[in-house]
Order: C-alpha cells, then sequence, then structure tokens
C-alpha cells in the first residue's frame, strides 16, 4: 500500500527506537539505567490526584478547546508569579508541549518554510516541521563555546524569505545551556528586523542551577517582542508529570490565537481530568516543593557531571540548566555503543543507557561522538550509572584509542 | 505577522463558532437547549472513574507511544467480541478518534492528495485534510435515498490517481445513515481496483436501533482487505466519555503501523490516567450498559423524530443510527436562523440550537436548507426543543413561504 512521503521521509525518534534493546536486556535479568529519556523518578505532588480523585461529573463532557478557564487562569497566575504577561485568553492548554510545538509550526509554516534553531536540539522539533513539511535549518553551537549562540551576523547568514522563526530551548535539551540576556536580546533584534516569530520553549525554566548567574531571563520578558514570541510550555518536568499530557501555548496576540483555535477546535479538547489535576498543581503545589525538586537537580548534575569528568576521554561542561549533560566520548559511534552495551555490557549485572548524540543534530554525521545523559535518577544510581559507562568505554571494541585512557 | 495559507484557509469549526451566541443567550438568562453538538448527557460508567480513582504511582511517568499495553488488550478483546480481527499489537491509542483520523492522513496523503468523503460529512474531516494540505472530494448522496452511496460507476469518476483513501463515517455522522453489506462490498471493490485504503470511522458501532435490519457490518469484517482498512474508534460516544479523549487506530498492516508510530513517538503519548480509565471501561462496562444506552438513544430518535415531522415544513428521514437527525427546514440560512433564536427567540424563557447543515458540505451553499440535531438529551428536553424549533420557524422573519405551513 501506498504511504505519504512526508512519513516515509521521518526518522523514528532516535531515544524511542533503542527501547526494544532495552527491553530485551531487561528480559535477560539486566538491570537498566535509564539516562537516556527525560523522565524523572521525581514524585508528581499529590495535589495531582487529589484533585482527580475529588472530581464528580456524571458525565466526562468535552470541554472548551482552548482549555478549561480554571486552568488557563491557573496557568497565568503562574505566569504572572514569573512576571511573565500572559492572562488566561492568552493561553491555549494542549496536549503536552508537543502539541503546541506541532500548533505552532502548522500556524506559522507552509510547505518549504524554514525554523531556524540552534543545534543540537531536541530531535522532535525536526519531527514536527517535517510533519508540516517546512524544514529545520540549524544554527550551528559548539561544545567549546557552552552551545551558546554564535554572533549575529553568523545567524542572519541563515535567514532567507522562507524563514518564518527561531526556535529556541532554554533552558536547553540536550545541552542545558541557558540563554544570557544579551543572546535574547540578539534574538529579538532579528525577530524585528526580518518578521520572524520566535518560538520558546521554556518547559525547563524552573530547573537553572547557578544563583550567581542571575534570574533566569524568559523571551517573554521582553517588552516589545511579545506579539512574535509563542511560549511553548507544559507540566511535565515542572511537576515531573510527564504522563500527564497537558502542556500549553501562550503568545499576546488575539490574531494567532484566533488562528490556532481553529485547529484545536478541530481536535475538540484535552482530556478533561487531566486539565483538573494540572490546575491543582499550578494553584496549590507549594513553593517548597519546586524549591526542593530545584535543589536535587542541581545535586544530580553536580555528582553526575564529578563522575563524568572521571571518566578518561569523556568531555562535557558543566550545564546550567534543565537535567541534561551532553557529553563527548572516546568511542566511533555511541548509538552503535549503546546497542553493543545493552547486549554485551554489565556491571554487577547493571547496565545503563544514554540518548545517541546523533539524534540531537540535523547535519549527517555530527554529534557521532557525543551522548545525552538525563540526570533523572537519585544520585547512588548516576553513580552507578556513571561507574558502568567508565568500564563499559574501557571494554567496547570501538573505543577510540586517541581519545581513550 | 505572517500566518500560514493552510490556517488562514482553515474553517472555524462550524459548530464550535456559534458557541459565543449561545453563551450570550445564557448570560441574558435564556435555557439552550443543546442540539448542535454530539454531547450526550448519558453517565459515565463508573468503572471509569473507579479506575483512575484507584490509580497508585508515585510519578505519573511517559507511557510508551503505542499505547499501554492493558488498554491496546483491552480494546482487541473488545474487537474481538464484535468478530473484528485486531489484536492488541494493530492497535494504536490516540488522543480521541480525531488525532486518529489526523495521524492516518499524514500517513497515507501528501499536499494534493484527495479523500473521497460521502457529503455531508463531519465538519473536521476537512480540517484534518487540509492541515495536511490534502483535499475532501465529496461524493454527493441525497437526502430522499436516505444518504446512502451512490452507485459505483459515479464514485469511480472522482477518482483520480491523486485518490488515496475513501472514508466513510458508519453510523454517519450527521445523516445517522448505516452502510448495507451491499455498500462495503462496493467499497472493497474501489479499493481493491484503485489500490485506496478505505477509513472506516465507526465511533457510533453500537448506535444502531433497527435490529430487523440485521446485525451492524464493519469494514473491519472484510476479510480480503484488511491491509487497507484503517479503523478510527473512540470512546467518547461508546462509553459517553467525550471528555477523555482515548480513541485509537487500528489496522491489520504492520507497515502502515511503522510508519505512523513514528508520528507517535515524536508526541511521545496519550494520557496515563485516561487511558487507565478507558482500559476499565473496556474491560468492566456490563453489555447491559450499552444495551440501556442503545433503547435509550432509539427511544430518543423516535421522540425527536415523532416531533420533527409534526413541523409544518420540515422533511427528515428516520434515521438507523448514530445520533444525529439531519432535517431540511423551511428556512433561507439555518446558521441565521440558529443566531437569530439565540438573539431574538424564546418560548417560555428557553431557547435552542442545532448545527447548522452547510458545516456539513464541502461545496458551497449545500445544506442551507439544513440543520443537524443531536438527540443527546432526555426525551422531555427534546420534545421542548422540537416545540421550540416549530413556533421559531413560524416567526423566523426568514421563513421560506413556499414551504411554510
Amino acid at each position: 500500500m501506498h504511504f505519504s512521503e512526508r512519513i516515509k521521509a521521518l526518522q523514528a525518534s532516535p531515544i524511542r527506537r533503542l527501547i526494544p534493546y532495552a527491553d530485551e536486556a531487561k528480559a535477560r535479568g539486566r538491570k537498566v539505567y535509564h539516562l537516556n529519556i527525560g523522565q524523572p523518578d521525581i514524585k508528581t505532588p499529590d495535589e495531582y490526584f487529589e484533585a482527580i480523585r475529588a472530581f464528580r461529573a456524571d458525565t466526562v463532557a468535552y470541554g472548551a478547546s482552548q482549555g478549561l478557564p480554571a486552568l488557563r487562569e491557573a496557568v497565568s497566575g503562574y505566569y504572572h508569579s514569573w512576571n511573565l504577561p500572559y492572562g488566561p485568553d492568552d493561553v491555549c492548554v494542549t496536549n503536552g508541549g508537543s502539541e503546541a510545538l506541532a500548533l505552532a509550526v502548522q500556524t506559522i509554516c507552509d510547505p518549504g518554510d524554514e525554523i531556524l534553531i540552534p543545534e543540537p536540539f531536541y530531535a522532535n522539533y525536526n519531527a514536527f516541521a517535517e510533519a508540516a513539511l517546512a524544514h529545520v535549518v540549524p544554527i550551528p553551537t559548539r561544545a567549546e563555546e557552552g552551545f551558546h549562540l554564535p554572533p549575529a551576523p553568523v545567524i542572519e547568514e541563515l535567514v532567507t524569505p522562507r524563514t518564518r522563526a527561531i526556535l529556541i530551548s532554554n533552558p536547553n535539551n540536550p545541552t542545558g545551556t541557558v540563554c544570557t540576556p544579551a543572546e535574547l536580546e540578539t534574538l529579538a533584534g532579528l525577530a524585528k528586523k526580518y518578521e520572524l516569530y520566535l518560538m520558546a520553549d521554556e518547559v525547563y525554566r524552573e530547573f537553572t542551577y547557578d544563583p550567581d548567574d542571575g534570574a533566569f531571563v524568559s523571551l517573554g520578558h521582553l517588552e516589545d517582542i511579545l506579539d512574535r514570541v509563542i511560549m511553548i510550555d507544559s507540566i511535565s518536568k515542572r511537576y515531573s508529570a510527564c504522563g500527564a499530557r497537558v502542556g500549553c501555548l501562550a503568545i499576546k496576540n488575539r490574531e494567532f490565537m484566533a488562528q490556532v483555535l481553529k485547529l484545536c477546535q478541530a481536535r475538540l479538547c484535552v482530556s478533561t481530568l487531566e486539565q483538573v489535576g494540572a490546575a491543582a498543581l499550578y494553584q496549590k503545589t507549594s513553593k517548597r516543593y519546586l524549591e526542593d525538586v530545584n535543589r536535587e537537580y542541581r545535586a544530580r548534575r553536580d555528582t553526575l557531571y564529578a563522575a563524568l569528568k572521571e571518566i578518561p576521554g569523556v568531555v562535557c561542561d558543566r550545564p546550567k540548566g534543565a537535567f541534561y549533560i551532553m557529553a563527548k566520548l572516546p568511542v566511533d559511534d555511541s548509538e552503535r555503543f549503546i546497542i553493543w552495551m545493552l547486549q554485551n555490557f554489565a556491571l554487577d549485572g547493571e547496565t545503563m543507557m544514554g540518548a545517541p548524540g546523533s539524534g540531537f543534530y540535523a547535519v549527517p554525521n555530527r554529534g557521532r561522538d557525543e551522548m545525552r545523559l538525563a540526570y533523572v535518577l537519585n544520585r547512588p544510581s548516576l553513580v552507578k550509572a556513571a561507574a558502568i559507562l567508565k568500564e563499559a568505554i574501557a571494554a567496547y571494541p570501538g573505543r577510540l584509542a586517541a581519545l581513550g585512557a
């Protein structure tokens, strides 16, 4: 039977396609430390479950396509606590940040249009662009420069008449980099000069770890470009509720909201009970929870970073935010190495898994010696995973001697 | 700011765009009988809420992109009870039937590809096609023929090299028509002859009302075309759980499943708790519940149909399934008439609302004198709504004298 060119061109998720190897390893009795996926072990606050258990209605009915008013109010209140200007009518509830991304791309891009994204980037950005037949144009960044943006002229060279937006993940998945205020100003200048949207994926907003760097600055703080900032958000990481699939798109632009709502109406609405749970998370979760979680992640970052620095041949920076480290490994190909570990390597019956770096690059063959490690497990587990990684590299037939110990 | 051509071309939902008028009427103290939207007042079975309340996990984690195994097992068991051959691996859980439709279109259509759909049809079919830059080619059907399909040669004339699929809603939204086995065989023959997919939206499978017509026959019962039947399904109507947003796509075609899963992986997964609730609905809801609901809808159909026949100038058939009646009204334009009712007409402080017929037609100006009425309210409410409709037609300035009483 016939398949569309668009679906054939789509890559299987570089993270999810390795799951069968992990399943096989587990079937053989291996314990696998999952540093490959941003699925934290942090507890979802009880407020979520309590609100859902307390929900009473005879019928679970369709809700408003833009989202339940109570949730949009709660999200707006949360934004105000960050001095972000989004009111309830500026918020559209989505099936996770994923749907917000997909909706935004469809609202601004026709086939052949382009979105600039600093590379490496979250692999699904490419999937959402390609599904809409738009193209990702990578803005190269370098590990040696902490994955920060190149100067404005370098970005400007990539702008074409088909460029519609610059999309940033801030704090960044997969690099952990946090944009400086100066970088945001550069982006704002480009957005004004070339009439571009700025898509701001800030699902890791709570997760910055170095207070000496100053408070986190959002693209939503730049008042003169608010009509073109598309805020992408989610409760998945903030409240450790990845499986709830509740996110939002926020924008100070009524015409944009009217356009995107046409797509939202077609899919009717987001799950009612999950929205009820999400509203409770926004309204009732104590500041203390987010502070505790931040402290825990910071400690995990420090633990994993320290352990990685002990591995001969591994090169990485201490990330400033999110919960990922993008590490260069002394191996021929990190995807091959991961599969090899799952099939052949164990330390005390345990093995580990990262995400292959190449999955975060659009340019072929880039990032093949990199691996994204998510510090979403407790510290003892991270220490064990790093110890496994160290021994595995030493034993791996594809180890690069030049970089090795 | 720039918007994509695709989003500008998209129509606001003809059902949802009238909601503000209803809200205004309610703000003025009017009670509004909602026959405009397929949102039943039927109780969602307790099993749904009980399973969700019983869910225990520290963290609401990402689930499998294809859906929770327990739910896929449960859906497969349900299909087997209908002698439909879908195993757990043939099922992909989606955000309602809506996402299943969107995924199917993207999997088989590139820009400019065509999908044949008997007209009138569910308006969002057009939205999902257009969002993917595919086009709906309507197969004309006539109220006078009970909205049944025209003979094969008439459909064949519409097939082009860009035709990828024929999409049917069976039982039909908005007409209530149920395909005969002969019609399904016609479609199967065309699918084989022209290498087309058959998309079978069967979310109203439980809702047929005339046992003398024989048991409901599904496209999934035609064994020789199973590799090209894309089954679209949902718990929304079956278990009156529209706000849960749990549906599925099922197909006996491993390559298709592998392709569509690439898109599913990009959006990660469907809400965990809603899937837990849905699994319980499939596994634990008694046959009695579905039988009682069927009996209730049949009684409602008979009540609304009888009441409509009493209104001078109203023309409609007694539908065989789903829970809609597509009625011709003696008015200039049913959308204008609906807005007029909401703004100007009440009987004892109450008014009513249907869905404008034109929203179910791709061909401009078709269906302007039709209205879709959903019999999703209890019988006394339907009687009142029909009484309001009768008086409103008599009072409406745009009443067509030729057809009027």
